[in-house]
């Protein structure tokens, strides 16, 4: 039997997302059927499908879930997390600014804000090259990494995924796809690498480009602007409020330099349209 | 003041198609709106925008306009002359099977099969030199093209748009893009040119892949069908009736192999979704 099935599309910064709300009736597409959906030129098109499931815990408003576009489940996405806050307030499915939501990696906190942007707690960076990973005797603030011959000093940088960090004169020019590849498949990253270009422009604002592990280069990437950010701040580039401009617009991101802290980013969600699909 | 803009998303063999309504409400978008419209991670996204418009002209039952995602109107587009077909009737706006349509390159018939496939005659192929526009000192059937010191055998034929056709064993392992990339700027195209590489699997039936003009691999080009059946046709390879073989499906080519005689292409038609978007 064919069913309908009502959907928002939404995107954070150019990352777009297929929005379903499965509070009534519950979650049930089948890999098969997230690929079609996913499909930009026979379905309808998304980076990420994110689905509003109810809470299966106590103290917690949502269960907030994500499908990459083949299909399979996986634990986090920055810019999702804001457009499933402005997706459950839009749709007047909560009433709170400050939403407690259930994902695969834990227990996340949005803040909605009264401009619209929505705050999402990113969780601590980590630097040791073992929770990258990345092969190094030691741990250090900029290590030199051998690409054809040349020596390039590179930033490491976990933010749940691995995270290469190289400091440009000028985004615009930044060999992003040549570059980017090479350091994504480099050697002494077993499990390959984000690799992200950054300008920085003063001490609180950087342009910022990323090459994106098994992707290549997307628009924004929330994690890789974390990295970025935390990266030039442990170098004493970066004061603690930074604003990353990307392609689509800028997020904002706090961390008080302390490898406790946890880090913040501050971005927008934009709701495109609504739609109806047959399944 | 913003308004909503109801749409429907269709394709024609994964040439995908955002389609509206101008029957009762005017069409009045401008090129940065239809941007906007295309743009596949901001938007809705789609290679073409259709317009449904009342006729201008008796005798006619619609007008049929087409927009690139750049925002410019083009003259035609045959996967999307299907979906306008099918658009029409699923949408009760007409009841026959048989449609007269008007269009920037004049009156196109548009024929709705039992089957729920279109019909649609995309005009007399042209073969001189002059017409495609292609250098060459006579007419032949097969011009040897110089790429990088080696000879390549191509036929060349004008379906209102250039088109330059390789014959080649297998489409699977064909260099579509490094090879398509190269022919389509050759200097013998003065307007460049849109490279289809069929292998030909019996008389009756062909595989294509194409590297469409100022775009690249596209998975379904209409005119570049038409012209390979057309070409493989004229040089007795091909029968009167030929299958087209494409990524998401396939097209049924016919011609008389006539200089006088139009060629019919028929082919799917698929809605996709329903949607709403605030302008």
């Amino acid at each position: 039997m064919r069913t309908l099935l009502p959907f928002t599309k939404m995107h954070g910064l150019g990352n777009d997302f297929i929005v379903i709300n499965a509070l009534t009736k519950p979650f049930s597409l089948t890999p098969l059927q997230i690929r079609y959906l996913a499909n930009r030129h026979t379905g309808i098109g998304c980076d990420q499908l994110l689905v509003v499931e109810p809470p299966t815990q106590p103290m917690v408003d949502f269960r907030y879930r994500i499908f990459n576009a083949d299909g399979s489940e996986v634990q986090q996405c920055g810019n999702g997390a804001r457009c499933f806050a402005k997706y459950v307030r839009d749709k007047n499915l909560t009433t709170k600014n400050l939403l407690h939501v259930e994902t695969m990696a834990g227990i996340i906190h949005l803040h909605l804000r009264p401009d619209g942007n929505v705050t999402v707690n990113m969780g601590k960076p980590r630097f040791l090259p073992t929770e990258i990973p990345f092969q190094a005797e030691e741990t250090a603030l900029f290590y030199p990494l051998e690409v054809d011959d040349r020596v390039y000093q590179i930033s490491v940088v976990s933010m749940g995924n691995p995270h290469a960090i190289l400091i440009v004169d000028n985004v615009r020019d930044a060999p992003v796809q040549t570059l980017g590849a090479k350091i994504e498949q480099h050697p002494r990253f077993p499990e390959r690498v984000n690799v992200g270009f950054m300008q920085i422009l003063d001490k609180h604002q950087i342009r910022l480009r990323v090459f994106e592990r098994g992707v290549g280069e997307t628009f924004a990437c929330g994690t890789g602007a974390c990295a970025a950010v935390v990266a030039g701040q442990r170098a004493g580039l970066l004061n603690t409020s930074v604003i990353v401009q990307l392609h689509y617009g800028q997020l904002h991101i706090e961390w008080a330099v302390n490898d406790t802290a946890t880090v913040s980013m501050s971005g927008p969600a934009t709701c495109v349209f609504e739609g109806t699909i047959e399944l």
